[in-house]
């Protein structure tokens, strides 16, 4: 019943992780409602976006530059590279602001069942940046489930352990975590790596 | 940490409904990913909208025409107009194809709390379409909320009942609905208005 382009905005909105067709509808109402206030924005914003957006050769994350600004920022510490399976991994990471090293983005994980393997992945770029910069540590911050946590067993194997320390996040309670409500599996990770208190 | 425009377009889609900070930030890389097949189809579509869209002026729906294609419909009865809250609502009394008539959009319902009076809503025009086209029945379909009757009583006293029928939506227990989950209201209206069955 409604006219095309409407109806077009809200099968593309909805087809954005988190916007089924009903909030793609709110949406795109919300968005009608508030046209100089946000949907020319919006639409102004998006082109700058689609138009600067690339991503980092060296290490894969998006940015308006290659290399990005963090590869850019010569106050970091390339010596260290974080290992994502995401940019969004890398953002998050980032809003930590604790992290002063470099990244780099496999763009997933390594997966029998879904026919990924080590060349699918930014894994060999990874092993020459290690070999080229005079890297010294490789932080593995992946996902811990099974195609994670063997994407980071072989990335220990490749890399040249003799120079380079491989180190991989702490696993256990997560904080705020209640733990009545945790896995036994996170319980029995964070019992074994129990430490002192100071 | 991020480049301006990514980071922009975060917050901009962060102000639609049912998207935060953090789905934004997901539906922002998954528009990156998708530069071909979303981000730039959904510049086009935004633009496109931005453009087009108009509100009726007889009726207050949004369309890329004036009027829109409900009010230009000559196969339906104009006789029958149908006051709804919100364009959303027209459009989902539109999805059940039942209504044959037009609609009428107040844009709100008054409200003391807000400071909402009858003239900063579309009253008085739809009082105007009832006295100038021969209109026979006037359907409210407002929210069962305290506003929304408040606004329905009204519009019935501002309207000629003696020409016209002034109708309502039925209350009663939605179809699909548990009788334990439901409210007493609901349950006192369904119960007080209950039917022979047939």
């Amino acid at each position: 019943m409604q006219n095309t382009s409407v109806d077009q905005l809200i099968q593309y909105l909805a087809k954005l992780p988190g916007l089924g067709p009903r909030s793609a509808r709110r949406a795109v109402l919300h968005l009608i409602k508030r046209q100089d206030g946000l949907l020319r924005p919006l639409i102004k914003v998006m082109g700058d976006v689609a138009d600067e957006i690339q991503v980092c050769g060296t290490c894969g994350n998006v940015d308006t530059n290659d290399p990005c600004a963090v590869c850019r920022d010569v106050r970091r510490d390339h010596k260290i590279i974080c290992v994502v399976e995401d940019v969004a991994d890398l953002w998050a990471l980032e809003r930590t602001a604790v992290f002063k090293g470099v990244y780099h983005v496999l763009g997933g994980t390594l997966s029998a069942l879904d026919g990924v393997g080590p060349d699918d992945l930014n894994i060999p770029a990874l092993v020459r940046r290690t070999e080229r910069d005079d890297v010294g540590e490789v932080v593995l911050a992946l996902s811990a489930t099974v195609d994670g946590q063997t994407t980071a067993h072989y990335i220990t194997e490749c890399i040249n352990r003799d120079a380079i320390n491989v180190t991989a996040l702490a696993h256990g309670v997560p904080v705020g975590g209640e733990l009545d409500y945790l896995d036994e599996g996170t319980l029995t990770t964070a019992l074994r790596a129990r430490r002192e208190v100071m």
